[in-house]
């Protein structure tokens, strides 16, 4: 960590600095500059909170040199994180490719489209039975009864089930239904649901907030590892920028950014990325030719009367094309799906 | 609300979006342009949950024209709503200045800053007992005990108390001992919580997320207003731009337009709102001078020693000088502090 | 267009905004919806400046349906417009690599680097005589003695020339030493660059400035066009978001969404568009594979000791890797580079 | 300045920074911590150009703790600068408002609005000859007669004129007829036309750029300044965000943020700020309250027959009450208007 003194801060401000540095148990190093001194600090093992640094008098900004990441840092844990969903590995060789609709809306709806995707080669069925919603008059999805719809597709298809849990009560349901629970972006900073999904034995998709950092993301991903669960598959799905040609920006620098200061897998999921059908292939040969470790992908038969997100769902068709392509692009780089 | 339809869409496409909109209850009026046709729709008495619209063949985009809230609207409620606390009126001619820590630390801490502020003239004390935190690491909250402490603040000074709500698991407890309860940023679109602050019986102050549009901000306190709760306060608290010259962005054009939209009131924190100590006076007189119906300050005896945010927080003494000034600026609006 | 009235607009405030549409010669449609009446304007063949309308008491919005766009439009040309630079093809079946420094240096760095780009298989070389820069104290080119290193360049490699022009009074000069003139991000909107461009006989890459829409960048090259010039490369090289972890965001839902808006080429920058030189791989496969017609990559052979940007420059054994992995990926998409 | 080594940077890596460090004439202090080393750079007068440095093997980042800025900086200079307009004075104890329409459009017109300006108050007249727009079929001013006009607003109305240069060849035309030359948002980084105003004998408003840092726009200053040209005067005019409730977000932060690091004077534009005629007024009075130095407000007698920007001009009835408002405001502060 850096402190930065005010050029016009006295002798006994850069003092009581280095004072409080040293009651943190850290070593203070003042460097007298032609403008300013700065007081290096060392001996942290992690990013310190420097609130108490930071209000002293004549402190101009506190720079973090170290990051604030523990477990979920490659410096904690050189080699890649493979998570392990029923044989199917996030994190490898194999780009995982998750598809289904928005929501479950019915058992028909449900079946028709898993046995399209699982026949186009997707390994895990994705379908909401808890839907966060803008408004409180939308569709909030089928609930518990969402869930048994999923069982049902598990054992028909022999496909595996990522689900969304929006909320510390629902999360034990959700978990004793779902193979994979997703954490949703507006959920990235519910603190509490992290902690308890932390204490589930089940791995975890977590998608980045619509304006998060890198490192907020990390640290919300940190929260799970901190509680004791290491399988934490990480969900790149856009962020918010002034331009409005799409409903969000896919932002495929944050993988190659995670890859290399995390051990986490990594995923893109350019259906929300984008909001619009006709940018998700495109998008999704992007994803995975920027190295992701796999794609969500929204896919429905009839996108024209689906209940939620019709217009981001792909069609069946669409989705076939989509996996022909990614499949290509991921033996460039010597990867499968 | 409007579809427009791809300048080479066929007539049957036209025909099939105007049998959707017919399906749906309301009336649809095409209009052949020079270049495309468009498609009217009336009848509908709030926004039409339109992704079934636009995931038609030959829709390039659904334009809406009605906002889509309701009971937060001006348009459902012409008059000002205002929220009344113990006595202490929000959104009626009195701008309300709710002062404190950022967290409650201990009783002393707690006890010495109410002091103050009350002094200087806060009628409502905030402090959190349950902290949300970017890092698992940084200090928590003392959670029930801090609430504790606040109930012998509200005991000692006749100080109202306003402190967060972090979950749907918390809420009841924080409840039972707050007079307002806060919801955060993070949490603007914690759905389940918004729920359940809807069947309270309590005020609620409304943080915008940092990255929220002014619909969604309205749509979170739809939310509470739709389970009954009607004593909705909302609250500017900055959002996140690519400039980093301040923690946020106070956006003082969303009061003016929450105004204009909605009937609730509206304050401004901008101790969050710029996450800078020398910002907090300036933003501050600025806020009152926009209009705002109160400021949501943070304020700390020891800055340099606070467990939280102490770069944003002010001192008492900095806190009077913001209440002589706050006071001068609304006898301009012919207002009072 | 359509003019939405505030809901308690009189009849004669919606007859006036219908007289005012048709004294510009246009046909007007009120629609009286449940809660507010909406005007359709028809008649018009491209974007109305429609302030005026805009300005009508009792008017609330004027929401555009046509897009403001005419010569850069597809629906103006159905085709791809192919640009022709000296036998490369820009907008056609091969992704055209143009790499080079940022900044021309000397005879020896420019000789160096050429060398290297043009055996691992660049067409055009890029190099900039008169630079950008945010301080009036950094290195600002070599200027016209850069120019002329760049066409000893042309004559020793038989590599087309691609640099930027700064301001209009160097324009022809410039103009008279490029096969291509790059117009950079921060002179997007500088109109009277713009114009002058548009009066040249040189095909121009036009860069998206670091927060314009898509409209905005459209509406720039509409500038272009609109002067004569009919030889417009776009290029996206990144925006601003409040993230941190690269300099720019590389916005890839541009490509698709101007393919499909636009009839002109487009290239991706993806050294300016991340800032780092480890992004710069994985950026180029995924822009490639997004669709791009193209990169612009800086190269240098001793980043170290450049001039400008080292940060993002790739040394000319990356720029290989480069070459190799983004040569694979075109074939997917049975393209070549 | 600090250089931020990698964790696994060897202690060759370390001393080759160093060595490059001192080949600037700089001192390096290395430290050593407990996950990576840190160099501490001192001996620079003014932020380094640290590409050279960042392109060492084994730097992670390069972190600036002087700022950049020179000349304008308040460690430069320590008291404020006044910018003497014709007797009037910018960054002194009186706020200066500025007031006209956006374009001239005609003598009458201009007339008429500077007849009504000058009566509420206003001291300087602005109204713009040449226009920046969007599209190129847009009306883009009346050029030099525009210019003409204006000098028959300023014998008749003895009020100082404000208008815009658009490029470095209409520079000097303009400055023959302006008393202030602005300098608009997307020309902040026009270089060479920022070169040119430096070189003249005549005040500049500077307008920051819809999504410049504070560091950028004061460095856009200091091009003027470093030419010669000690009067500028910042406009803080609105940044985009991806709200979409106004058309920019005035940034109020800006203010405070300049005052304490510049000498400087800086006004609002809460017209381009906003974009909406209804928020004009109030935030007008935040710009006062927060510091502005004065406010650029657009004025016309007949917005809804504006030929630009007519959704944002307030009437003179509006500008009256805003001057009676922003006076009562600013005698707060113990200022004047």
């Amino acid at each position: 960590m850096l402190v930065v003194m005010e050029s016009n801060a006295t002798d006994q401000m850069v003092a009581k600095v280095c004072l409080v540095v040293e009651s943190m148990g850290l070593v203070a190093h003042p460097i007298a500059g032609a403008q300013r001194t700065v007081v290096g600090v060392t001996g942290n093992k992690s990013k310190i909170d420097a609130d108490k640094i930071f209000a002293q008098p004549g402190v101009r900004d506190v720079i973090h040199v170290t990051p604030p990441f523990r477990l979920v840092s490659r410096d904690y844990r050189a080699e890649d994180t493979v998570v392990d969903v029923g044989g199917v590995i996030f994190g490898g060789k194999e780009c995982v490719i998750i598809a289904g609709p928005c929501a479950v809306e019915s058992r028909d709806q449900a079946m028709t489209i898993a046995e399209q995707v699982v026949a186009a080669g997707a390994k895990i069925f994705r379908g909401g039975a808890f839907k966060p919603r803008t408004s409180p008059y939308s569709f909030q999805g089928l609930g518990e009864k969402g869930l048994e719809i999923l069982d049902e597709v598990r054992d028909k298809f022999k496909l595996l089930i990522a689900t969304e849990a929006l909320d510390t009560e629902s999360l034990d349901t959700v978990a004793s239904h779902a193979d994979i629970i997703q954490i949703g972006a507006r959920n990235m900073q519910n603190f509490s649901l992290l902690k308890k999904a932390g204490r589930l034995n089940k791995p975890i998709i977590l998608k980045r907030g619509m304006s998060a950092t890198l490192e907020e993301f990390l640290m919300a991903a940190e929260y799970i590892l901190a509680e004791g669960n290491p399988d934490v598959i990480l969900c790149e799905r856009g962020v918010r920028i002034s331009a409005d040609h799409t409903r969000n920006t896919l932002d495929l620098s944050a993988i190659p950014y995670v890859k290399r200061t995390s051990h986490l897998p990594i995923i893109a999921d350019p259906s929300h990325g984008t909001g619009r059908k006709d940018h998700v292939i495109p998008l999704s040969r992007a994803s995975i030719a920027v190295g992701a470790d796999g794609l969500l992908v929204e896919v429905h038969h009839d996108p024209s009367n689906a209940l939620s997100d019709g217009a981001q769902a792909i069609t069946p068709e669409m989705f076939r094309q989509l996996m022909s392509q990614v499949k290509a692009i991921a033996s460039v780089l010597g990867r499968s799906c």
